[in-house]
């Protein structure tokens, strides 16, 4: 990640054939090869980029999109709800551009496997190139079906579901799931929420918890310290229950 | 986990010559033994109470404290934002009561290491049973030194303080980081915020970010769906920046 | 107004023959008659008071009810939203507790007047208390009558509806307002917002908006300013919109 | 007030020789004298421009600005918080462009005063010309001088500072005000407040509340509603305090 003093970054895989053209000047990416991370590199014109390892967070937000977009500011509590760490066997559907997919792949480590599901095989190819730019491609079984005919896999703990329709796969869902398993689901709009709401009473989830995070930056101006301008005020809203038997 | 139907949960640790006193009656612990998640069980005055799972974000809501709290909305976009993952080396101050190490515990793996100090003997006692509690005690070293001396480490690519003036060791924090290293921070006074700043730009550090995150839910009744009445209105502040070579 | 160090409050109105009775002592109305805003008192058990004069934010936070509480938030954003000034007249259902109608009654001043409705005697009893306790009685007629049968106004240009069902009243409150009069509603759940919106595109109404305001108080400490532990999360959602003709 | 479908707004004065320009065609201001309220206007090509008398918060949104903006969300509070109604007198450092005069001077009505104060003869010109448009003027006393010197008035009840340095003028707002009169004060960044909160501690006032507003607006779809994407995160912090006697 090359990162300029007002903040514009370009996040590159080095390959000493290439170069990055910035309107600030270019670099050779073979003079970049080699060098330590933190290290201030500069353009032909003179211009600074500061050269980082990219953070998870740089990763997802650099994401390539074709779909509706997942913040880090959820996809933090998301790991964390459905006590997604290492090892842990994931299943998702849809897997949309793969910013959340690369988070669970992140998140479970070499030992873990994100099952993810989605039926338009553009979203797979590019979750697939974009797992494939992060090096996290082999923990993840990308799956061109439609969930309608339900999961592969069975006694799952943590399971998500990032779809328009996702009330009508609650049946599937908990076929899949482990007792007690968690499942997560965003939904942008609150008639969603609301109906996704009630097709679980009906069924066998218990203690639905329904959520919204918000994420205000400051501007890091230590004598005129405060909130900037305008923020995020919406991506969408979370709803977690847990599956039971009947 | 056992958890009522108005919500009041249990984390025990099963022992078969235990039982859990309840105001709604007892459960002898030998009769939950072998019992499959997700189940009802029932105590001697019939009540009913769901077996669970604790997920990560129940057992960091449940971690005994002394000290002020992390909620899990902080804690998720933490790890994120600190590339906290399977294997990361992570480095912390102060432990404090472990809410945080138990976090950072949990998502490097097996095979991570969590170097945490405190100076305070009481804090390193209740953290080492809280990660004990939860089978996380052997990822972290709990360091019973005051940071002022600065940390063994060295190269560390997530460093977390979580100090009263923890502006006040930005040389040591970097001295342990490896080039472009994130450090993070939290803070629960603007005042703090704004001195940590002023510090910062005195320091090798780069590309300061300071957010705040806000966590509101909702009523789930799908016919009357509202946030609730009342929330959490702050934690802290958040601080992030990234260590650089002179 | 007296209010305690610790920021309890009492809102009296002076009796000589009266005292007020709290657990810091006795003060008697009589040696408080004629004394200056601004000053304190002392109980026989020699605690302080300060009074002053209630503002009309005190006077509202102060309404005795029965009902839902409208909160000085979203008062004071919807006499600027419906342009209530001096000499308004305004149309309100249901008059509940009245403490809108008190804020309604203080805005328009000696020269306006307050049209509003509520089926219930008991809320209407209850809100000529209120307002007479404040002395704003007389700018408003309070009318016993469901609105299913209309409203007496004609032409007005602010009517406010909170009510349970205010959907089914765009007609009648269409029949009340002037062309381009500014309809505000409240309504507390999602549900009711979406299908007060359903009602609105079929009726002569244009430019709808919804909102919602969040008030956060910070702990007044200069060495350490940060917000209050916790605060309101959703009193209701605010809708409004122009009333138009055919 | 003409308003495009798609939400542009034009606030104009109607001058029979006068015509409006927009980029979706011409209207003639004395084609428009003499039409009722909420009626549709059409351009010469075909547009339709809805005509509707401006509220006070369209107003103030209308403001033209050299200045920091404070948004109705903020100028609703104000107003109750400083029982700023009819008959007022009410007391404002800075006047900048106006926008808050505006709003005192429309809820003190014909009988109440604002008086303003400015060091700057480019914002007391501006803000005549602002007050001039909505017809205010004659309520508003606008003095070109730095309150520095003290205020010409005594015994106020509602004084209102927004000013970069309003800390500095404590002793010249408590001489003009009445005991238990309030104070209030917009103040943009935390660094600010804090100081101020410094400085009041040795004044003579009490009960300092300091707060933020945040107002989100929803997209008005009663089939997929849900908040809009963006929202202001921070106009300014307000600070309200009650004058005391020695």
């Amino acid at each position: 990640m090359l990162i300029e003093k007002n903040g514009k970054q370009f996040i590159i895989q080095l390959d000493p054939d290439q170069r990055l053209q910035t309107h600030r000047g270019v670099l050779e990416h073979r003079d970049l090869i080699g060098l330590e991370w933190g290290q201030k590199v500069s353009t032909h014109m003179g211009h600074d980029f500061l050269m980082l390892q990219p953070s998870m967070r740089d990763l997802l937000l650099h994401t390539k999109r074709l779909s509706q977009i997942i913040y880090p500011k959820e996809i933090g509590y998301i790991l964390l709800r459905l006590s997604i760490g290492p090892g842990t066997p994931v299943v998702e559907a849809g897997t949309g551009s793969g910013a959340l997919t690369t988070a669970f792949a992140w998140a479970v480590g070499p030992r873990g496997t994100v099952y993810s599901y989605d039926r338009r095989q553009d979203m797979l190819e590019l979750a697939a190139r974009n797992l494939e730019r992060v090096g996290l491609r082999d923990r993840v079984e990308l799956n061109h079906l439609d969930i309608e005919a339900g999961f592969s896999e069975r006694g799952i703990g943590s399971l998500f579901l990032d779809l328009p329709h996702a009330h009508r796969y609650l049946r599937q869902a908990h076929a899949a799931m482990a007792n007690g398993g968690i499942l997560g689901v965003i939904l942008p709009t609150v008639n969603q929420v609301s109906r996704f709401l009630s097709e679980l009473e009906g069924a066998l989830f218990a203690l639905p918890e329904v959520c919204e995070i918000m994420l205000r930056f400051y501007k890091p101006n230590p004598q005129r310290l405060r909130p900037t301008d305008r923020m995020v005020a919406h991506t969408g809203y979370l709803l977690f229950a847990r599956a039971v038997s009947g």
